[in-house]
Order: structure tokens, then sequence, then C-alpha cells
């Protein structure tokens, strides 16, 4: 089954807005193991969208059309339709009604401009959008289905998994493509890919492929056949990927480090503390991102200078003076005192140089030492000295997953030493 | 002059990948006032590439092109550019050498599939890449320029600014388009977009409008006319955009809210300190944000828990009894408190409801208190209730750059009340 993909907006054309829509929609295709042959892009033109449809309905079976659909004069998706169809447009009754409807429970009149939203080329259908007023439209160019949607991106998203996935999904025959997602912290992607270098292979099913999002690694699993076959086909590479990559690996799908982290301390009736130097708050940050961790959370520290590192962690002058503000013993003594003063179960400490400034050859850019206080022993103390490349924000932010990925493995009862590649 | 722009990979038709390039290259056609009259993306398939090619050749004097030049079996587009030209592919001597050198330099056998690189159709030109192996093509058919970049994104914007857009501003005819953008915090989009709605009108020139971006609202303004015109025009506009908006805007083109902020307090020789409790970080992350920030951030508290509140800040825990841990009393007393402890010049206290749980109708979801204590007199407090709406990471992004914002409009000696629409 091949697909063409046609989204229309001068704000498209004239990059103004990036085009996640297609990539959207492109990744629906794949997961019905459909071909997306070609993605066009055209302005808020009539003629041009028009040749834009007249020219892919002989190359696909399925044409999916966003954008366009809205009440002002340079909407003009419903209009090339129709002239794509040599059909004229006619008014839909149904959709009339569900315009007048909205527009009388949110208590505002309706313009001329808004009536002609009900508007179809005479052999399609309207479709309804759940999540604002522009009706979408079904049309049929002979073997060709088309699938229109509103461009904004969540009333797209919302018509084509109520209206539209099911049509294709029938259409598909039954043949999909299931996606599993393995997301990885604490290694970078080329030792994750060499790692599982023979899974990688091109052409192969399930196929397997690295990706890397805000400095977290995802392995993904594709796999095509028959509804019946792929969740088999999926578990089977999922495990063998799984065995590789062992503790490295947080989570699946969507859920993110710090929910894991926050989750388990949750579960545990944990608590956590943070004293930050070089990452600013950022570990506080991602520590609190998850609702409810209120719970878990008892306090952070940003220790910036040298004196509210002595002055809120009782950190001794003398430590700082002897060894350096990044250094092993200050980050380790940041975690125990904040540990100990924040009475929590853990605490993690964190002091490096994040630049691009005050840099020197034993301490470059991007040295940071993190440490772990926990609950095991009066010295349960874990500090790893980490070398981050990348700009000052990178630094900033693999700095914190990184923070974050130790304390997860130390919650598991795990050693980082034995888990983490050097 | 019209253009068109081929995006080409698996990676992009599979939406794996979202065509930022396009939307680049989109813009740069904008700016020197090119109708990009069409988008093409394509998968790695060399008969696609080849028909997308020769079809949009008639249409347009700039074809753009950017992916498949790497070294990969993958990689076809060299070979379809010479399909469509009808022309053999010819080894380009001056290119070979450019990669010989190349990894000569870092010490790595160059291998054959490396050396196809140094291919091009046999009435091209290759064009150096300064930051990767793969040089481009500039080729010619008929009145068509064809100009084919590596997809590396970095890879791909150096390429066109050193070689193609010298060539596209000649061809242009000195016709270009110049882009003003002035940054807005403390309103939202619909509010700013009211005070220059008569400036917004469609088809105006210069052109304005309105885009948000991580919570920050921007107003463009473009100007299209020749080069000793534009200037003129879009300081005109500018200039009452400015009188209209005056202190809510903070800044111009790509300078952030952060920096702002922090390069005042470095000049003025001033320190900040930050109490936190629903942001969890997320100010003092930003206002470490800024190269030698360590300078003037004097120290962060994340009191998240009530007990901290009272043991870290020393707020009585009858004040949070009496008004609640959400309130102006416990808001300002953040800010005294972290002010007088960091022996700061300011300090800012955060307390509100982020969510999605623990609101009630007196203090729902979105409700932030936030504080800003200064040096003006003992009692320099400002405080402002806020209601934003969102999930739990909208709500902490805007209280974060409200308190930004406030910071700032103290800082020069304003009034917000006065300044902030209601």
């Amino acid at each position: 089954m091949n697909a063409i993909i046609l989204s229309i907006g001068d704000e498209l054309t004239s990059g103004l807005t990036i085009n996640s829509n297609a990539a959207w929609l492109g990744q629906q295709l794949s997961t019905l193991g459909m071909n997306c042959r070609l993605q066009l892009t055209v302005g808020d033109d009539q003629a041009a969208i028009v040749s834009a449809i007249k020219q892919s309905i002989p190359h696909c079976d399925v044409l999916l059309i966003s954008g366009g659909l809205g009440p002002t004069e340079d909407d003009l998706t419903r209009g090339s339709v129709a002239e794509a169809l040599d059909e004229p447009l006619v008014q839909d009754p149904s959709a009339l009604h569900d315009l007048e409807f909205f527009f009388e429970r949110i208590k505002r009149t309706m313009t001329d401009n808004n009536r002609l939203q009900a508007m179809r080329p005479r052999s399609a259908s309207c479709v309804k959008n759940s999540c604002g007023t522009a009706p979408g439209i079904i049309a049929r160019s002979g073997s060709t289905q088309i699938f229109v949607m509103p461009g904004v991106p969540k009333e797209m998203k919302a018509m084509f998994e109520q209206s539209y996935l099911p049509l294709l999904q029938a259409a598909a025959g039954g043949v999909v493509r299931q996606i599993a997602k393995l997301n990885i912290s604490g290694a970078g992607e080329s030792w994750i890919g060499a790692q599982i270098a023979d899974l990688m292979k091109r052409g192969a099913n399930p196929a397997v492929g690295t990706t890397v999002h805000d400095g977290i690694v995802s392995v993904r699993i594709y796999a095509t056949g028959r509804r019946d076959q792929v969740t088999a086909m999926i578990a089977e590479k999922t495990a063998v990927v799984r065995q590789r990559l062992g503790a490295l690996i947080f989570s699946s799908d969507e859920i993110t480090l710090d929910a894991v982290v926050t989750q388990h301390l949750l579960q545990h009736h944990q608590t956590i503390a943070t004293a930050e130097s070089c990452t600013g708050g950022m570990v506080a940050m991602m520590l609190t991102n998850f609702p409810g961790s209120s719970k878990c959370f008892k306090q952070g520290w940003v220790t910036y200078s040298n004196e509210s590192k002595a002055t809120e962690l009782h950190i001794n002058p003398e430590l700082i003076k002897t060894y350096g503000a990044v250094s092993r013993e200050v980050a380790g003594t940041m975690a125990t005192q904040a540990r100990k003063q924040a009475q929590a179960t853990w605490a993690i400490g964190i002091t490096g140089i994040a630049g691009p400034d005050c840099g020197s050859p034993e301490k470059p850019v991007g040295l940071v030492y993190i440490s772990i206080a926990g609950p095991q022993s009066p010295d349960d103390l874990y500090i790893r000295a980490c070398h981050f490349s990348g700009d000052r924000h990178s630094i900033r932010l693999r700095s914190s997953q990184m923070a974050l990925t130790l304390l997860r493995l130390k919650l598991l009862g795990l050693d980082p030493a034995a888990i983490l590649p050097p």
C-alpha cells in the first residue's frame, strides 16, 4: 500500500513552522506497514494545492491531506479538493448542524465564514472534529482514498486516530508494524550500538536502530508482519537487547528517567535531597517533575558559591582550599551533608566545570564529580568522576541525567562501577 | 524567483526524524524574498529521487536538495542527480584530494565507499564541506540551478551559508527580506496580538506576526524590499511595536531572558538568591544558565516540604499553619529569608500548586505566588498572585519565567503592577 502525505500552509513553506504533522503521519503509516512514498508541502495557493492533489492521486492508494480547513480566506483545501475531483462544493446538513450546535454552546455568533466549513465536494463525506470546528473530508478518486484533516496538530491527531486509522487498518489487510522502545542512560550511543551491532543489520525484520533525544539513547525495535506474529517477534528481539544491555535499560516506551526514580522512591517510602553546584538546580527540577514528588523530595541546595557550600552545607572551607571546589572530596561531602541535614534516605552531590571558561589542564571543562550518599552504612557513599563533552547546556544536562542514573542503580542495590561502561 | 526544496531520506518519510532542514531552508528563501512553491520529501529510492528532480526542474529557478550524500549504499543522491541530468558520474580530482587529506588528518583509512563521495555529474561542480566529508554539488539544467547539500543539519547549514547563499543573493537581484524579532515576557500572545492588531494586517509590508516558543512570545517584523530600504522599514515598524509594548520587551533576536537578567546583575555587581517550592529548582537553573553566573548567583533553596521551609529558611510553622504553604505571606517570607541568609542583593520566593492534584476551589491548580525581595528599603518586597493554565510542566515553566520577568522589572526600577497586564 502506497501513501502520499500532502501538507498545506504558507507557515510551512516559509519555514516559520516546522512540519511535525508530516513526521507524525509518516510514523502512523510505518506502524501500519504502509509505504510513504512522498511527502509534499505547498503554500496557501489553490492552483498549487489542486496540482499537488491531481499529481498525487495516480501514485498512491491513500492520500493524507492536512491543513487549510479553517474559516479564513486563506483556507483553500476544501475548494481545492473539489476542483481536483472536478465536482461542485455542496453544503453538508449534518456538519452544518454540528457547527451551529458548537457555536450555540460557546455562546458566540456563527459567521458566514464558519458556515463555509460545512461545505464538501459532492461525492465526499464530512468527518466529525472532536476538538475543533473544522470537519474533515473523506473522498475517493478511482482506487485512491483521500483523507483530509485540519492542520492544528491536536485536531489532526484526534481525527486521524478516531476516523481514519480504523479505515487504514482495514485497508492494510492485516499487515502491521509494531514498535518497541527501550530507554538507556549511563552509556553513549556508539558504545550501545557496538553491543547490538549484529542486530542492527539493514533489512532485518525485526529491524533494530538507535536514536538519541535530549541525551537519552533509545533502542527501537520494529517488527513488520501479521497482527498475530508481531508481538512475539518484538518480545523475542527485546529479550536479546535486554540481555545485552541489562541494568542500563531504565524503561520502555515513553517512561522518563525522573519518573522511574521518583516512583521507586515513593513505592519504597524513601526520600531524597540534593546539593548542586554546576547543575544549578537541574537535578532538583528533574526530581520534582513527576506529580506527587513532594512526598519524597525533602530539600535541595544550589550551592554555587564556596561561601554557600560552607554556610549552608557546613563544608569545611579547608577541604575546599585543599582539594578545590571541584573535587571528589567536596562532591562526597556535599552528598553526606545534604543527606544528614535533610534527614533523607538518599542524597546527591554534584560539583563540576560546565564551562565554557574556568577549565584547566588538570580540571578541564566537562569534569564533573557526582556522589550518592545512601542508607546502607555510615559510609555508604559512591563517587564518580565523569568527563562530558559538549556545550554548557549539554554538560549540565548529562551531569543531571548521570546523577539520576547513579541514584537509580543504587536504589536497585547495584554497583554503578560494575554496570556502567568506563 | 521560485524555489523547490527536495529532502531525501527514509528517516523523513517514515517520520523517525522531523524535517527541520526544509523549514530552515524555507526561512532562508523567505529572507531572500524568494517564493518556496513546493517542498518534497522522498525516501532512499533512486527512482523516486530521479522522478522528484525531473518533475521539479521545469517549475523552479532554484532546486535545493538535501540528504543522501553519505558514504553508505543507501546514499543515492549523487547518482540520482546524474540520472536526472542524463549524464555519467565522474570523479572530481579536487574533491578526492580533500577527502584523502581529511582521512590522513584523522589517521583513518579511506574506504572505497568514501571515495565515491568525490563523484559528481559530468557538467556539475563539487562544493567543499567545511564540517564533514561529503562534498556538495552545484549543477544546472536549462535555467534551473541545482544546489545539493548533506542532510546533517550542521553540515547543510554551513554549506548553504558559505557556498549557496552568496549565489542566491546575486540571483535574487537585490530584493531581500529582513527580519527583526522582539521578545516579550509577562503577557500572553492574545493580549500582545490585541495591542498590535492593526500592524498584523495580511499583505502589509513590513509584515508583523507573533510566535510562541517555550512560553516566550516573540513579535516578528519582516520587511521585503531593496537592500538599502529594508533596514529603515524595519527600524520604523520596530519603533511602533516598542512604543506599544514598552518594558514588556526584554530583548531582540536570540537573546534569552536569563541572559538579560544575569548580565544586568553582573554589570551592576548585584547578587541573587532563590527559594523555590513548586518550581523545584527551575528558577535557580535558569539563573545559572549563563556563563559567569557564579559571580552573581549566591544560593538557591528548593524547599519543597513544609519542614524544609522551617528548618532551612526559618519560616515560622505557625505562618504556614495560618495561611497555608501556598500563600502570599509564605511566598514573601521565603524571599526575605533567602535574601537575608544568602546576603544577596535580591531574592526570589515561589510557592504554588503545579498540579495535577492538590488543587481546591480557593487554591486551584495553577495558582502561584511569586515574590521579589530587594535592597530599596527594609520592606522592599513585591508579591504577585498568578494564575497559570496548562499541564504541570507548563505551569512550572511559566512560573519560572514570570519570576525572572518580575526580577527584570525590579532591576530596572519599574513597578511590575504598573507594567504587566492584569
